[in-house]
Order: structure tokens, then sequence, then C-alpha cells
């Protein structure tokens, strides 16, 4: 079975750097990423910040997050 | 021709969750991972820093940093 893979971000160019360079270079046979724009997905925002996503772009593996540089504070996305 | 990716730590929690979940992720049949503790192995820093490594655990994919959460400054690794 593949382990979630869950890429959040918010369209900036950090972001979108880290898109290219990390989300998308994880093993396919290995995990199911997913790429959840929260800017435009807000519905996201609760469950990325249950397990503990403090920033974007960041990347959940196997329940576990990891922020990846920094491009803008989870708080900026709400409202 | 796989893309070079060098993963950089220093033995600290954070660095090893980053290495088994995010460094140890990469598809390997695109990816040349190499594994380098910065505090065992002081003359790879400078080559860190030039390629804009400010803080472990970072990785560097195609000669891009991406800092991975964090654990020390690679300042605290000198000396």
């Amino acid at each position: 079975m593949k382990t979630s893979a869950v890429f959040y971000h918010a369209g900036c160019p950090v972001c979108v750097e880290a898109e290219h360079q990390v989300a998308e270079a994880l093993d396919p046979n290995r995990y199911d990423v997913e790429i959840v724009h929260l800017g435009e997905q807000k519905s996201r925002i609760e469950a990325a910040e249950a397990a503990g996503v403090k920033s974007v772009p960041a990347i959940v593996i196997g329940g576990a997050p990891f922020h990846i540089n920094f491009g803008a504070p989870i708080s900026a996305l709400k409202g």
C-alpha cells in the first residue's frame, strides 16, 4: 500500500518551486501525492493545521508535517 | 541522467525524521540522493553554504536549496 503525501501550497513562487522540485520528486511507486492549494481550497485548512502545518509550502508524509522553506504562514490564508 | 540531490543534516532528531520521511522518499529512478552529516564532514559545509543552505536539515535538489523544518543553523556546526 502506498504512503499518503499531501503537498500544501498557496500558489506563491516559493510554493511552486517546492512543488516542482520536491513534491514531484517523490517516488510514485511508494507515494500517492496530492497537491492542495489552500488559497483555493479553504475547507482543507483545518486538516492541514490538524496535521501540524504552520506555513506553506509544506508536505505531510505519512501524517508527519515537513515545512519546506517559507512562503506564507497558514494564518494568512484564512478569511 | 539522474538529478543530484544532497541531503544535509547534523544527526538531530528533526534531521533523522526528515531523512527517513523526505530524503528517502525521492524517486531512485530519477534522483541520486547523497546523505551528508555536516557535523562529521565539516569540509562539506562550504559547498552547502554556497548552495544556499542556512540550516539543517536541508536538501539541495538540482542545485536549489530546500530547508525542511528546522533542526539547527549551519553556523552551529562550524568550529
